[in-house]
């Protein structure tokens, strides 16, 4: 692969930004109907082609008269002059006004013939011989708007790069313009190259290793949002005849062809042979994390991005270096929303001298300033495109961001904002329920002690931890409930305590040992075993899959609805939702634990009033039960 | 009509603003594809339904080992063990890992049975004999990603009220939901109801008295902004009986009907008849200029909301009132950029004391401070759509508002953006084409005298004057041209000079008083009578249409075209460009005169750097040249 050994060294992101800048992705003008055409950009100048009005039109409801006929009158001394006819706004007068007569008019008529000005209805009184006294005098000109008056004919309307609002729409429409005539949107062709990965919708094989294809429906919508026309081509699987197959054809389709990096050898070599043949590769690798697996190249007559296949950096890379070139071809402006300022909530420290884009997330402070936190959840992770509210461009050579610095945040999408209340710690189905009756929240469930230890760093907003806690640093409590735990069982299961798993021959799901609930199992294998007398390590022992632990609070029960476990920890909520047994092991408190400094923020203290009347979103959930 | 007579008090802003979010408009929710989705609004919650990664997953391409038999391996104590076999992404591993053993392991793939933890590939050495040395040891789950670590099934995924971005349908892709709950949009009925009105796109009769319907398409981008989807109906024009069926129909298909004012008293009767019969009228009339004409009610199941019938009225009483009602039933936040902050450049006076929402253009002083300036073009200015960029809601009893004092301006549309570059003077081709060249210029044609005058309140960043002027304000000469002028006459015409014009019986058509080529033609008139030995308002009286004035730089020309006229005062370029006759009688200097203050502003000094260079602009213009 000769085009792999050109490029030894990474480029700079400037490097890269210029590269692909120099990528000809602009795609031809098109015209739309003035219906479809807000959004767009337009491609051309519009001049006026008509005046508008394109008649003197009357501008008040009254009487269109000769203006010197009225010199002279006022309250005092009226002048009475003869009422010939009327005109309505939309029709073609029939009435010429001449000296001393008057026709009755509309707003939005056409003035008559002979008629200079226009007398508002309030100064006049019609008399019983069809005339009319009028008691002010006008001036020729007055309440009428002239032909042209709002815009002439030839004059310049709207300019070329004009991006279209209600109010271009507006415009266009009183120049009687129906077909706009508009920048086009560049063609974006959207490749999926995994061999692992499954179009959402289809039937997946997670024995197979499948997993669902994240980057292909995430570029599309990133790049409609920078003003591009997403293409999806068909997902080809192992099947690299299929994948070359179209790759020529999204070359021969689009402006731009986009895929994100492929774990598969077999799909890169695909990729650098398409470009070899009937292009070149402009750019391997940008010496900024995770730039690294970047490509620009050409292929025909589109270009090419290579994108990095971890979800998160495959957003970071496109909205870097990939969207502003979109949004230029498209005639759109950077949007005023992609960025945002902050403040580092916490300390982070870099091992390495990179250059990185550090994903990020967002939360307000007591006084509405903005904190910037680093998210890290390690490769891959999905769940990071919504932890993170966007990324910082962290210089290389950097050895920390310090607690308190300023940095700029390029946000995910420009439609992102940052969450009104930002929690961490144990999860729990009524939690749930209340966290719905919150817009924006974000809630990362890490286990009440990491939650804990999280709100004692003044990160987050809240912390949620279930069972026995302890913890040194201030919290402020604001409520919370009860839940009854235990053993989610199979129906066809007969362990009715803890002894029957102790003893029994059954499998076991745990969950992990952030999690109040594990806790709380320990707390009572500590019991069971003083009565026995024997320890917990013995009775650890004894249990089939005490170290097979678990994420989330249904997953144990989950293992047990599928057959693969007789009994997990879990909650009689769970139990009765997935139609399980239950061996109830007590109940635990479950409490919300604000961060002092934020407690009178405006989302916490709506969160401590939702909590305070939760009997209403218990609403029949097993188990559950006000503080 | 009782219902007018019940509503004899203009309701307050407040009251309105609770009548209409009173109003139910909330559309039912549906299902979209997930390539859909982008920019809705989750109807509900989104819990996880599968763990992701479905399987414990290899996070390093590598070799997949039981951690246990690589405890004490480093660079000095390598320990060797035995490859059985390779797994790749995307494949169901057929090989288990016992103890000694290990599988070739590609990132993203399933971990082999028996393996708990992956050694990089970088810390390893193949042997000759299908072992591989490794140099480092692991701990168990070092380098896997457990099934369920990025999210686990059962777990909260994303909240009701989500808007969804793109990392929005990255979670939803992972989780491989390809049908999305979202809140439906509310469906907006526009109704058309002026018998004047036509569609754009129609034949205009202008001498009727027609003119193209400006509101259904600007309300109907205001409403799809907004998050509604706008339904226009047919334009029924002075068919009442046609327009109280589509009343019917409307209310019958759509959350929310609106119509914009009609100046005539029958479509409002029908609407008034067709709310009686089948609603309830529940405002009249808002207490806020221009929010007299406002009607709110329902009809049947919709509810109904009459606006104003001019354009920037329209469109100021919906974003005012109505927008956050549709936002709110579509499930939207308020946009960011709905409003700016800026300090009015000049001070405005206010005759009345009623509240106000006065149309404001912006513009950035040197600094990049926003300036706020009123634009009052009269009533129903199609124009000031463009020519302001929203409008600021000004208290009653406010006698003035001050220069410098700090305004709120809520934008015609979040999408507005305001201007980069404002000018005003006279209109000219050639700046046409210099304009089309700045992103996003505003440009009144208000004429030379008037520029200037508007220059010295410090207002437009630079005025464009022609022909002789004066003026005692400061500015700064950025370049200019000059350009030939004169009489753009008919083919079939034997005008030749100033005299045939005076002594011969032609129809003539002038320019306005404010710009410089009428200031050159009265000179010239001047210089012509002092020959003649007459003065001007002989030769005045001489010329049939000195009097009839147009406003921009093509309209005399046009007028001859059009058989209307037989001579204009025009551009040389203006005759060339429309293939008619043209008797010269000389050139006037254009000039671009900067703001002394703005000199060094962006668009400014870009702008003067383009006039430096307008031979290339020129381009065949016929009567231009550089200064």
């Amino acid at each position: 692969m000769s085009d792999r050994r050109e490029f030894r060294d990474l480029a700079s992101p400037e490097e890269a930004h210029e590269v692909v800048a120099g990528l000809d992705i602009d795609p031809a003008p098109e015209t739309v109907p003035l219906a479809d055409a807000r959004d767009r950009v337009l491609a051309e100048r519009v001049d006026a082609d008509i005046d508008v009005p394109g008649f003197d039109r009357a501008s008040m409801d009254g009487y269109a008269v000769r203006a010197r006929d009225t010199f002279g009158a006022d309250e005092a001394d009226p002048v009475t002059l003869s009422v010939a006819g009327e005109v309505h706004a939309g029709e073609k007068p029939d009435v010429t006004v001449e000296s001393g007569v008057v026709a009755e008019i509309s707003t939005g008529a056409v003035m008559p013939p002979g008629a200079d000005a226009v007398v508002m209805v309030e100064r006049t009184t019609e008399t019983d011989d069809d005339g009319v006294e009028i008691r002010t005098s006008v001036a020729p000109g007055d309440n009428v708007m002239l032909a042209g008056a709002d815009i002439a004919a030839g004059a310049r309307a709207l300019g070329p790069g004009t991006r279209i609002t209600p109010r271009e729409i507006g415009l266009l429409s009183a120049l009687g313009v129906d077909e706009v005539p508009v920048r086009g949107r560049p063609q974006v062709g959207i490749l999926s190259t995994g061999d692992e990965l499954v179009r959402p919708g289809d039937p997946l094989d997670s024995a197979a290793g499948q997993i669902y294809d994240v980057n292909s429906y995430t570029l599309a919508g990133a790049v409609a949002e920078a003003g591009g026309n997403p293409v999806m081509y068909p997902h080809a699987g192992d099947d690299y005849e299929e994948m070359e197959r179209l790759l020529h054809e999204a070359a021969d389709e689009c402006d731009l062809v986009l895929s994100s990096g492929s774990t598969s050898a077999s799909a890169v070599d695909v990729i650098y042979r398409v470009i070899e043949e009937r292009g070149e590769l402009r750019l391997h690798g940008v010496a900024v994390k995770p730039g690294k697996p970047m490509l620009v190249g050409t292929i025909g007559d589109s270009a090419y991005v290579g994108l990095p296949g971890y979800p998160v950096s495959a957003l970071t890379i496109f909205q870097t270096f990939v969207a502003p070139a979109v949004r230029d071809a498209a005639g759109r402006d950077p949007p005023q929303t992609a960025t945002v300022s902050g403040t580092m909530a916490v300390q982070e420290r870099y091992g390495e001298g990179r250059r990185r884009l550090m994903p990020a997330g967002l939360v307000e402070d007591e006084t509405g300033s903005l904190l910037v936190y680093p998210v890290d959840k390690g490769s891959g992770a999905t769940t990071s495109l919504v932890d993170a509210d966007g990324f910082v461009d962290v210089p290389p050579g950097t050895d920390y961001l310090a607690e308190g610095e300023t940095v700029d945040v390029t946000l995910f999408s420009p439609a992102v904002r940052p969450p009104t209340l930002l929690g961490m710690g144990e999860d729990d189905p009524l939690l749930s329920r209340l966290l719905d009756t919150v817009s924006r929240p974000r809630y990362l469930p890490l286990g009440s002690t990491e939650g804990l230890r999280r709100l004692g760093n003044g990160v987050p907003d809240i912390a949620v931890v279930a069972g026995p806690t302890s913890s040194d640093h201030e919290a402020t409590d604001i409520g919370g409930w009860q839940r009854e735990w235990g053993l989610v069982v199979s129906p066809d299961t007969d362990v009715s305590d803890l002894g029957d798993l102790v003893d029994g021959d059954y499998r076991f799901v745990n969950r992990d040992i952030a999690s109040g609930l594990r806790r709380s199992f320990d707390g009572a294998l500590d019991t069971f075993g003083e009565k026995r007398g024997v320890g917990r390590a013995e009775l650890i022992d004894a249990i089939d899959g005490y170290e097979l632990t678990t994420k989330a609070h249904e997953s144990p029960a989950r293992k047990v609805l599928a057959g693969d476990a007789d009994a997990g920890l879990g909650l009689r909520a769970t139990a009765t939702k997935l139609g399980l047994g239950f061996v109830s092991l007590g109940t635990q408190p479950v409490r919300v634990l604000a961060n002092p400094d934020r407690r009178e923020k405006d989302s916490v203290t709506e969160f401590a009033e939702t909590i305070d009347d939760i009997d209403s979103l218990i609403d029949g959930m097993a188990g559950m039960e006000p503080q």
